[in-house]
């Protein structure tokens, strides 16, 4: 009986993007512990860039000042 | 002290359901633990389709192909 | 799809009374939301009680002071 | 490797006690384990008074009530 | 800034099968958001059989009557 | 109504720290937020260091190549 949460901030994340992301990591469980995938549920839930925070900052003002999260 | 968290899919849950809700697990907790309701807080947090994943799959769209949760 | 998540404090709470919780909290989702209780999870965490904090104590400090969460 | 997650109720919370919320928690957490602040990641939800049960109870019904939630 | 939390039934999970959830789901991560994966945080939490409850049964229940999660 | 939940690698915190982060914490949201304390709730989740992952890696494994989370 899995469920995962994902949190992530909300940057543009499109629908084909959570499709892959809820069809990515279903396949990890199923693969890696053999479960049942209708026992697999997984939420994707954003937050707001002022309402995450990273070392005592909001991610609002690190984006302002042009720091990103992206792959380098 | 209980907290309860109630994770459902968006898809017009009325005032009045969430009023049931809270009422209703309210009253299991303290029934069952003898728990005093003023230390009993329920959140419930409605999760759009798109971001609900059920075997592999977003919600939206087994909505799309008619496939609800509705009880039987 | 929902899934409900229920903390409380690890105060003695036994087998029988997880399982009343589990078939109450299950029954007042199926009735107020009329979902397949097949697509409905609960998971229970019991937190230990110097891991929980209540108006800036730690509940291990209220248990030793005499002061409970029990109903009145 | 701390994540804070501070849950609630939607009332004019301001960009700035955010800010300030994610900072205090943040130096909390610095100060009292010695981590590294970039290893702390706090998030911030905000959920509508309709969604957040107290003693049975919508808090929006509370507040029609003109019971507040401030400090006396 | 990712943050998952995967949520599992404890029935033996061993230490390669996490390594193996935290290095997949970080990767479906990584590249279906383009993010940092200094950025994105895993955390497994494994439920008690008593502890999670399934269409209102405990799991310790369904396992003694022989029903698993397993994949068919 | 504020909820924090604290989770944080199980790395020998004590009951002390504990106490001083649930001091710390409730004192920034009431500060900020001029909340009533009676009205906060803080839960602490550590987490075994094979169930956090960074950067897709155990912390576990992490530790034994001699990487802290420790403020430098």
């Amino acid at each position: 009986m899995p469920y995962i949460k994902i949190e992530l901030t909300r940057e543009g994340v499109t629908r084909e993007q959570k499709k892959a992301l809820i069809k990515g990591v279903t396949d990890v469980i199923v693969d890696v512990l053999n479960k049942d995938p209708h026992l697999t549920h997984v939420v994707i839930q954003e937050v707001a860039l002022d309402d995450w925070g990273y070392a005592g900052e909001q991610v609002s003002e690190l984006r302002e000042r042009g720091i990103t999260a992206d792959k380098k």
